[in-house]
């Protein structure tokens, strides 16, 4: 057989020649902007050709600070597509870990939003690497800033060649992209992707029975094409034709569901909360959308809440493919849909499985571990997640952590699971969360689903608190929706019955407001240190 | 990123672990037999052990002469799960060829069907390297035969070992399989598969775009898995977890119509006389079977006449899917679906478009060139197709004959195509059977529709005749059907609006019968041989 490199830049080589009248429809700060995949094409062959004018060459990073946009999407081609390393830039992070993976990247030039410039600024005299900023804006003229060198993506691509040629002559093994995980302690680990891991997970997510991307399709990747490719996402799509919308900086419920409404969108990615708030949209002012073209909402980056999944799929009819995945893995591992046999079932038992987070795609293999070795697929053992395959990291980037999550040929994904008969895991926690109990093992996550329906609570957290007898034991905190009111007991009480008695929380604590991650999630460590000597 | 090597193992053990209860229902000689993936899984285990135990190494070669069943599906994952090469060979060749294949090859261990028992026998004296037969019968006794030594295939599973673990360490461009072309002249031409190649093409089958195979279908692949894999549908029905119906040995038009009917069978391919075959046992029995679980009947290995597409289409209700490829290409190089802007062409237009063999799938990249270089997609200008991409061969094995045909990194196919503006081929004729009149080059298939779709006509060969003026001249040779009557005038006639005048046939004979190869293609060299001196 032929070598046939699996190299990123045959994807919009494809859209160039087998679709150049579709769309990418962008959103920025100056509007809807609408631009074929010729356009698409030549203006990706435009900016590889102006960074290599800049001095960019292969191997090196140029990394992005940048919402969806149709420049994103340019730069995610551009990039690999002359050899060099996109580095897409989480611009929630703090300005000090902003500062520490730029100089880990040893980034040569940033791409960036103008509305990001500011970060920028503040950080200019801390990150010696970067030999040059380009603006991403449609604005005639450059802000006023202090960077420097500083250019107008516009004006690079105006001077640059629109015929430039994809290099071709590297390794399928190659880097093509780089992120950093967004860590709730210490710095930011990061991850690169290969050309090869790449196109891989390309194929896998445009399966039938995965993410089905198609030339019909209109996708909109709402998550952040700084968060795990956005999923992947903007590269199938490009490969296979797909139509996308890009919905920029800064967007709202009432914006996804107008964009959603007005371009047809089939299928769309995000995290729980988007959804969260899309329905409540939906709720408030149903008669002025239309949601009847979509035929996925992917969801991922948290486990979506059941009562959200009923409403997408009972209320408004639209269905919901929830997914697990982590920067580490490109990002998708599992994907939950109903086999076919499952089909017959009643709503109820339905549910109960698209809730959790799936089953393995083709091309991965995974199993779960716990002290006793690995774990039966019977949907009660729990065990630690561990996942490989070709999309898999097999480190992290010059970064001593690698072999806490890198063994034996397996990543461990520190996300505590169970899988039962069909293959399907679920969830339970992650390791570092979860209690151990005298030897058991207690899910502080189901704990927390099981108190949060509870009608008066708007949140809680689980964590175990040491215990002199018991090693750890479950202490739940918890918020109170605003004019409701429960007493501790009644909670308990509430969760007994749906618990062994062992499960069930030695106290609950009622708290203002909970600690959070820059990104929204529990910052269960610093509840835990806060009950340090609770039990004792 | 980790390796994740691309092997063929991982399909099955996929199956065996995500759809353990889903079946493969299997009809041989004796019958239908229902299997799920969870025994086929540990039949294939079996098989490698004892291929082993029968002194198969890593790199040998296994053939097989059977139909489509379960026994041959396990051949398909067993073989190249030890590490050996699955050899498929076409049981339709002449005896010389067989002798001559099995040689090239070196194949160490035969798989056969007793009915193909006697080919064996009559030729067994001229297979040195064959150390071993297995029969692959449901019989609790051997058949009687002189073929030794020789074993039951029942026999030895039940004697080997069913926790047989594949062999990974295999390098993911190891040869998996093996495949001779049926060629019109000269000895049978080698192909050899990898792992990485039918683990790509079965990603790219199951692409959405694509074949979509999925858990939800139930595939019949009637095309013989002794050619070209059966364009990769056990790879890819076993991976994804559907339901697969193998059709087993000399089936019949009724039959296949019957299976579809009971087995509720989604998808399914072949060459279009079978569903020529298809077409007219539901015209003659309609109420007979129902047909409305097709969602695809794929088409391959020649142009599907317009007039069958319709009938699918608009009688029946049944999608027709027109698909491109080759022994040398693991075969899929091309597929037609409409893209969703065509979906408001009308009816005959779209049509037009299904009658192409579609474009390029995901992986895989196209050109055609003529005497003046690489011809423009504008649907008009003709030259010769180019593939190239990691499941494209590079080479026929050990011959010499590889230089004609690999040039450049590219497969030359050998045949000629027009690509219009979206990228759809259109295959206008073999080079070898071209007429190149003048200069000018005039398609011999297009002539043949145009002159088989008269209602008089059976069937019609075109061929390019010397010419003392103009090279090649095309002359037209006819089949009448019976009952019928048409004189050569009224034929050109009927012709002449349809063509350039220069395409008009110089002359058309009436003939009995066409000469025929022996998989029931036009032999054209022998009609041309014949008409060597006809315009002199």
């Amino acid at each position: 057989m032929m070598e046939g490199k699996l190299l990123i830049s045959q994807m919009i080589e494809r859209a160039e020649k087998l679709f150049p009248k579709k769309e990418v429809i962008s959103r920025t700060s100056s509007g809807i902007h609408r631009f074929t995949y010729q356009q698409i094409g030549e203006r990706t062959r435009r900016l590889s050709s102006a960074l290599e004018n800049l001095g960019v060459e292969r191997g090196d990073k140029v990394a992005t600070l940048a919402w969806n946009d149709h420049r994103h999407l340019e730069a995610y081609f551009a990039i690999p597509g002359m050899g060099a390393v996109l580095h897409t830039i989480n611009i929630r992070l703090s300005a000090e870990h902003i500062i520490h993976i730029i100089n880990h990247a040893e980034d040569k030039v940033l791409l960036v939003d103008p509305m990001f410039l500011p970060i920028l600024e503040g950080i200019k005299d801390h990150i010696p690497t970067v030999r040059a900023f380009v603006v991403m804006t449609d604005d005639d003229e450059l802000p006023d800033t202090p960077l420097t060198p500083v250019y107008s993506y516009e004006d690079l691509l105006l001077e640059a060649n629109p015929d430039y040629e994809f290099v071709k002559d590297l390794d399928e093994n190659d880097p093509a992209g780089m992120c950093f995980t967004s860590a709730t302690t210490g710095k930011p680990k990061g991850v690169v992707y290969s050309h090869r891991g790449i196109t891989l997970h390309s194929l896998s997510l445009g399966l039938a029975d995965s993410g089905a991307v198609s030339e019909s399709d209109v996708v909109m990747p709402v998550v952040p094409m700084f968060h795990a490719n956005a999923w992947g996402l903007p590269f199938a799509s490009t490969w296979f034709g797909s139509t996308q919308v890009m919905p920029g900086p800064l967007f709202t419920p009432e914006l996804l569901a107008e964009l959603i409404t007005t371009e047809k969108v089939t299928s769309t990615a995000g995290v729980p909360t988007i959804w969260l708030g899309l329905l409540k949209e939906l709720d408030a002012n149903k008669d002025r959308y239309d949601m009847s073209s979509l035929r996925a909402v992917l969801c991922g980056g948290s486990a979506a809440p059941m009562g959200m999944i009923r409403a997408f799929e009972e209320k408004y009819n639209i269905p919901f493919i929830h997914a697990y995945g982590m920067t580490e893995t490109t990002p998708l591992v599992t994907l939950s849909r109903l086999k076919s046999y499952q089909e017959d079932l009643s709503t109820e038992e339905k549910l109960e499985i698209r809730a959790k987070q799936g089953s393995v795609v083709p091309g991965l293999e995974i199993k779960a571990i716990n002290d006793e070795g690995e774990i039966e697929w019977n949907g009660k053992d729990m065990g630690e997640l561990l996942v490989r395959g070709p999309w898999i990291a097999d480190e992290y980037y010059n970064d001593e952590r690698t072999e806490g999550a890198f063994k034996d040929g397996w990543l461990y994904t520190g996300d505590i699971v169970t899988i039962d008969q069909e293959g399907t895991i679920k969830i339970t926690d992650r390791t570092k969360d979860l209690v151990k109990s005298g030897g058991e093992w207690i899910s502080t996550i189901d704990l927390e689903n099981a108190i949060m329906a509870h009608d008066a609570v708007f949140e809680a957290a689980v964590v175990g608190v040491p215990h002199p007898e018991w090693q750890e034991r479950p202490v739940a905190a918890v918020v109170i929706k605003p004019d409701e009111n429960v007493e501790k007991e009644e909670l308990l009480d509430y969760l007994k019955p749906q618990f062994a008695k062992w499960w069930i929380p030695d106290d609950i604590i009622f708290m203002d407001e909970l600690p959070k991650t820059s990104v929204g999630k529990f910052q269960k460590n610093a509840l835990r240190e806060k009950l340090q000597e609770h039990l004792v």
